[in-house]
């Protein structure tokens, strides 16, 4: 069997300028990196203005299990589906971080015959997106502590500085540093941190911003700091929107590239899933919308994460409309859910299935509350026997939910025309009357209750005393209308991750509430977040090399 | 008058395509960049083996001056102005560094109608070399901390780790600072600090690689620390060559791009000057004199330095036979050497030009030592009179050098057209007998005599004891017969910044040397040698802005 570098390095990519023709681009839309990799001019998005959208279908999956369910594969998979019955369709996915390919997995951009090619350099710099965003968010550091050396006229206090510095890279020993030692010539000392970039605000921001205006401006509301008075210190107060927005000029515009059959895809933004709002950005959605009539987007993590955060941050902000979810399971992941080790997976299980299913369940009930149709993608493996398979998809029918069979990572988008036959058919037959979850306007703890409630299946909500300070300066700041950003474990529906399946009679516990004004919501920690993560004891990069004649290795 | 911003904007650039064809690059030979910026295939190289080299042509200048020289202006104008008297001819130049652009100066890459475009680019990401050099020497870095986490095999001692973090920005809190904070999850607390990207021996490598298998080897060269014995720890002892050279397989290929009079410039590599060699990529200047009978290249800061670090570093190791140099001076800038104040200079003042005269003469001499030709650039100020222009061109007459006026602030390449005529003239007319200025066989301090000096004019060099001891350790090491790399100020010919002219009757004290063994020098250091830049009360940043319709503000 081949492996996925070997699948990807045999595919023939068109030339991008080939594939942009294909949905309606013309030469002079793309600035080239390369004869695979286009950025795409925001102009677009202007000139087609009047034309509709096509549908938006987000692809989503029950909690991760270390069986894996192939959530990427399978938004591969249906957009080149989809193109195979003879609907155009681009994928809109998120950059992966550099940072996590030298530690523990290598690159990432799908898998098997459902990959995005590429994928060394999509795995690489890409195209400097992130390179950009850590430039930018660094620069908004300099600026502030070479204020305070200067004079310090803002009277920020150093030690209430909530603005750190971000590498693009897994590397624990900056998590906690102390900076501006050596005396006066070399700065204020105080402590610091560096987050890895795509933690970054900048990062949320470019993925939320509607044009390089409204990037600007979210960049001003950043609050960088408080002053020795408690107010909040403003990107703003620095003149930083300016020259940040300046190193995104770039980086704002979508990325096209292809997958291994040729269809086109944008791969742009990349924010986290947890303490940001985990998907590709508001503007690649919307030009694939212009582009195709099917895009198919993702969220990272679970649907309670990713599609939360996708129908109540992201959609809310850009005004779109979903128009179906596709919820992955994999047999194997259901029975983990339902008790079974890794180890004997292999078995069929159907007591195991029916007690893990109640996760799929849940999801499904999630997805439908939205007002948004769920169809639901088995991700074929070899063991799933026929018992199980059906098990699942009479379950999912009586929720309402058709489940369909996909084996998109051996047959790509063949594999995947089943699932884009259903879509389409659901779609076109059951119009999507979506609404989000909850109205901004309700108090801070009202909107965190709704969706613990509601979506986590959690009884209630515990708020520590240091959540609920947070509470009052936001309100007091004025900043309470704004969408919640649930920081949760993604391995469970509670924030316990040894909690699998659909936990029952469990409360969330709140610790802490986080500003991000740029951004536009306020994260809501239920544990701890990592958000600089650590090199293995043999990290990936030991094993990557590139041999004189440019053979990559060790990269996937 | 037209500022270099609006003359840069109004500037009808060619598609690099075109630009490219004139020297005999094919379409498949480049990636594109968007439009405007390609980077060229090593492969042309190979492609090109057989092919006679051209003429190479070192742009060098006086110790600079607070009244200016135009080093970067007269090359690009010198090379616009071959091409107008039908010679092909390339710039190769170094790449601006991000940091100082936010910080004092704005952009950088020429002035008035010598300039090249597209500078707004060329002076943000440009191809992302940048990036990825910091990305490599990051990874480094998280590897040898990461190394002592995960329990130390190689007997790594924290205090004896020589290798630095980068960041391609002027952040002074970043020189000196402790990582490794918050307990035993979150690394091994130590002192570490940034330096500025340029200053990263990653930055020097890649610019002193023949192809990606010497780079590879010479990542794996660094020394990145010492050992609980005292022994070096290379690169290489940490599986890093590979990774880090994959990380830069495309910032290895020369980035092409034009002038305003569509001339192609490569622009690519720009190691700090002073405690690096100061030269663009060797593989640019090479592909160069393979594409076209004139190579107009640069080196950082006076002629002491740039030529001296060219000649003896970059030259020797790359095999190149330097044809002639022109060193560049204004008449303001020889008279601010003659001791005459910047308000001053508009003034006639024979005697003061006269003294100030000596510092191009002994810039003069020594390029000569080399057996290269030596042509001056008087670059023009509207308050030259007749007399001081007469005066420099008589006496370099007198040196064996001729002078002429140059003009391509004012007027581009036809500015340039009399020096271009007469470097033709002196390259075809005498030919170079390039011999490096030292055996790198010599004994260390042999080498920094010499240069010291013959170069300097030095009367001797005092050693500290310090400095002693390192010499020691580098001959138990086996590293002394590497050539040296000079860290000395730029603004005079000694190590005294304030002794403009000719200073004569100083030594020269070497207070430290560092080691570069993937570079492949050894870095002498004469004073404290600032590698990480600081901002400064107004930041050039605060004043810039990209608007909605895309205008950027700010940037020059």
């Amino acid at each position: 069997m081949k492996t996925d570098v070997q699948i990807a390095q045999e595919a023939k990519m068109a030339p991008i300028v080939e594939v942009a023709k294909k949905v309606g681009l013309e030469e002079d839309d793309l600035e080239l990196y390369g004869k695979y990799k286009a950025k795409v001019s925001l102009d677009v998005l202007k000139r087609m203005e009047d034309k509709s959208n096509g549908k938006l279908i987000l692809v989503t999956a029950i909690n991760p299990t270390p069986a894996g369910e192939g959530k990427t594969t399978v938004n591969i998979g249906l957009s080149m589906g989809l193109n195979k019955i003879g609907k155009t369709a681009i994928s809109a996915l998120r950059e992966p971080s550099l940072g996590p390919c030298f530690g523990v997995k290598g690159g990432a951009a799908g898998g098997g015959y459902a990959q995005v090619v590429p994928m060394e350099d999509i795995n690489l710099h890409f195209t400097g997106d992130i390179h950009a965003i850590t430039t930018a968010n660094n620069l908004l550091s300099a600026l502030i502590d070479n204020h305070i050396h200067q004079g310090n006229q803002l009277n920020i206090d150093p030690r209430r500085i909530t603005w750190k510095r971000v590498m693009d890279m897994n590397d624990r020993s900056l998590r906690n540093i102390v900076i501006g030692l050596g005396g006066k010539p070399n700065g204020v000392p105080r402590e610091d941190g560096f987050d890895i970039t795509v933690a970054s605000e900048v990062m949320a921001i470019l993925c939320l911003a509607d044009d390089l205006q409204d990037l600007k401006e979210r960049i001003g509301n950043i609050i960088v700091a408080y002053n020795y008075s408690g107010e909040p210190v403003y990107a703003r107060d620095l003149n930083a929107a300016g020259p940040l927005a300046l190193l995104l000029k770039d980086a704002i515009k979508p990325n096209l590239v292809q997958t291994l059959e040729n269809t086109p895809v944008f791969i742009h933004g990349g924010p986290f899933a947890n303490i940001a709002h985990g998907c590709n950005s508001v503007l690649a959605t919307k030009m694939a919308l212009k582009l195709a009539e099917y895009t198919v987007t993702e969220a990272g993590f679970g649907a309670d994460l990713g599609a939360e955060k996708f129908f109540d941050i992201k959609c809310r902000f850009a005004g779109l409309k979903p128009d179906a979810a596709v919820i992955v399971a994999t047999v194997r992941a259901l029975k983990n859910h339902g008790g079974v080790p890794k180890e004997e997976l292999n078995k069929e299980n159907l007591e195991a299935l029916k007690k893990g299913f109640e996760n799929l369940e849940k999801h499904i009930e999630n997805v439908q509350k939205y007002g948004v149709p769920a169809v639901v993608a088995i991700n074929e493996f070899p063991t799933d026997t026929e018992a199980e398979v059906e098990y699942v998809k009479n379950r999912c029918k009586e929720l309402g939910a058709e489940a369909v069979l996909t084996q998109v990572w051996a047959k790509g988008g063949l594999g995947g025309e089943e699932l884009a036959r259903k879509v389409v058919e659901v779609v076109e037959g059951n119009p999507s009357e979506f609404i989000p979850l909850y109205d901004v306007n309700l108090s801070v703890k009202e909107k965190i209750e709704k969706i613990a409630k509601e979506i986590y299946g959690a009884d209630g909500v515990e708020f520590t005393q240091k959540c609920i300070k947070d509470i009052k300066q936001i309100e007091k700041l004025g900043l309470d209308k704004m969408p919640i950003c649930m920081a949760k474990t993604q391995y469970s529906l509670s924030d316990d991750p040894k909690l699998l399946g659909r936990p029952k009679g469990f409360k969330i516990e709140v610790r802490q509430i986080r500003i991000s004004a740029g951004a536009g919501f306020l994260v809501v920690l239920t544990g701890d977040i990592m958000t600089m993560p650590g090199l293995p004891k043999v990290p990936a990069a030991n094993n990557m090399d590139i041999l004189s004649n440019g053979e990559i290795v060790g990269l996937f």
